[in-house]
């Protein structure tokens, strides 16, 4: 090791697909002094956080709060919860986080029975309903609601109806769309969602909203074995996150990080659901309009792009590498690369909560006008 | 929800069992601009992690990281990594934490073999060495160094000597012994130890560093049965963690507070091993002649008293709940609390890292002082 010094790293402009640009009011939140995990204080802080992802999430669940981890783990916590050995779930695949999801069902010793569309196309909701119809045994459906690998949104109000039509419970993740696009947990039937912090909520990355349903709760309180995390076994959390009173140890909280999200969530709040989803639109038709002028074309159908991470093809004669090294030692700006089958033709530019405003839209339209050139 | 607004803290002393007080220094690292977790100025910054840790731990383990969620998960990833179903570990107790090593040996499908001591006694190297003989197909033999529930060190070279004598690996918990007292990994010849941010290291709580010796990662890698954890699965984490060059996403690490992590590690690096374990070992012998000055007794040996937990007798006549209440609004002081059948006989005060000076132990005695009257 070299001699090691202070870390201070450069102001990036962050339009990937996540972390997104942070706004000072939360960081300087989490800079706040750290109270003890069990302070009345924090006890109080950590009511409020929960009543403000019910308002994020568009919930009464009561079972609604943040994981101690990243967006990783809270898909964990919905499948290690939810799914017993032998249990079928259906999982819908069109991107890396449809993948995860097998391997999370695996991982419990369930079964996975795969509806599998193209990465960019939407899931076919007819595929996933005559799955649905060849297994009657179905437990779960699980799909992802924003495609952060590429660009996709599914339909998800669509997608929970032929769930509890088929008495299945559902699991949706939710880590690319809170805050950006409508979701509506309560309105849709949703039975277990997870988010993470570092997308449209501008909150720094590690914490993972989830929210269960009462008949994800009831499940989740009948199992036959015990859930195989002890970290993430929401019959143990809701005694450490449960309403008010005495609360039981569990973990440490990450507390500061606790801070910034309930500063973020504040934010949210503030702006108002309705009014932080059209500022996503707007962006995203004020981005579409620069690229067009660029001749850069997107990859995704305008009938289910996202508004917050949009896929466009890297134009004929571009190198994908050099083109974002350039971009980020140039312009201090971050895009994010294709994943997977899609790695080096297409980009992924993504306008999440703070990141989404005019002054980032421009500058990135015209960071690019010169690296493509 | 009433109308929520931003969240001021104030500031206390933190002399419980942790999270410990945090040094300015290391909250302004984490309120520093986010950067995208797979830049390459961040890639850098995890190596520079990675040897500080390396330091700290005394070690040469090429998996050495932080895992991005608490000490609690830290535990878990030693455990889930580590056994397979039918696996015999023996695990000690004398506190909160060996119990908890149990629930997770039995979630992994393990059999977990116990050796019990009392609360506040030392764990017993003779019927731990009984217990390895009477069991030569054990594993793993798992316990924790400094028992955060209590104040005792077990003697973490003895165990880690009989561990290797019968062909075991070694899970040591480090939680609250790394930076407070000597941790020495390679020397010992420890297999797997996880610690936490928020103790001696007094970074804010949500990180949990861990180290595998080879051995380790050999038993890792030639699993039968895959890890039950995606999250914490260590074959993925090695590819993201991994040295230097080319990463593989796994999950978006938690930035801001790996900055924070890392100016802790930076502040322990420039103090010293020596010194801090030395300032540790002072700080404690002055709050010892301030407690028995005001008849305050300690409930744990001095052989094998934790220089940075300090487990105490509740006066006579002295209301728990009520004294700390006090010490808490009237001083701004935390001290922790008893667990278990400890709840309401004992206190926990903490010097623990950026905690354990002068000033602080003064402030505790004084205000002791006044609320046992």
């Amino acid at each position: 090791m070299s001699s090691p010094a202070t870390f201070i790293p450069p102001e990036r402009t962050l339009m990937g697909p996540g972390p997104s640009d942070v706004s000072p009011r939360v960081l300087n939140a989490m800079a706040r002094p750290t109270l003890g995990h069990l302070d009345p204080l924090f006890i109080d802080l950590m009511d409020e956080i929960k009543s403000l992802l019910q308002y994020a999430f568009k919930t009464d669940n009561a079972l609604t709060m943040p994981v101690s981890a990243p967006g990783s783990a809270g898909m964990e916590a919905c499948f290690v919860n939810l799914v017993e050995p032998g249990d079928k779930v259906v999982v819908c695949i069109n991107g890396v986080f449809g993948q995860r999801m097998v391997e999370n069902v695996t991982r419990c010793g369930g079964q996975a029975i795969t509806v599998e569309d193209a990465w960019g196309q939407q899931t076919s909701a007819q595929k996933v309903e005559d799955t649905l119809k060849a297994h009657p045994d179905t437990k779960i459906l699980a799909f992802v609601h924003a495609e952060t690998s590429t660009g996709v949104r599914n339909d998800a109000k669509q997608l929970c109806a032929l769930a509890r039509q088929y008495n299945c419970l559902s699991i949706v993740d939710a880590v690319t769309s809170l805050g950006g696009i409508e979701v509506d947990v309560d309105g849709w039937g949703v039975d277990a969602i997870y988010s993470g912090s570092q997308k449209c909520l501008s909150c720094v990355p590690g914490l993972s909203p989830v929210s269960f349903s009462p008949a994800a709760v009831e499940v989740i309180q009948n199992r036959k074995k015990p859930v195989q995390s002890w970290f993430l076994d929401m019959n143990l959390i809701v005694g450490y996150w449960g309403k008010g009173g005495k609360r039981a140890y569990h973990h440490t909280a990450p507390v500061n990080s606790l801070y910034a999200l309930h500063e973020s969530l504040l934010i949210l709040h503030e702006e108002g659901l309705q009014n932080a989803w059209q500022r996503h639109q707007q962006g995203h038709e004020k981005l579409s309009a620069g690229l067009e002028s660029l001749g850069i074309e997107f990859a995704v159908d305008p009938a289910y792009r996202l508004p917050q991470l949009n896929m466009v093809k890297i134009p004929d004669g571009v190198d994908d590498a050099k083109a974002r090294q350039q971009l980020l030692n140039s312009f201090n700006l971050e895009i994010g690369a294709g994943l997977g089958e899609l790695a080096s033709k297409v980009w992924r530019i993504g306008l999440m909560g703070h990141a989404c405003k005019d002054r980032n839209i421009d500058h990135c339209v015209a960071s690019l006008a010169k690296v493509i050139r």
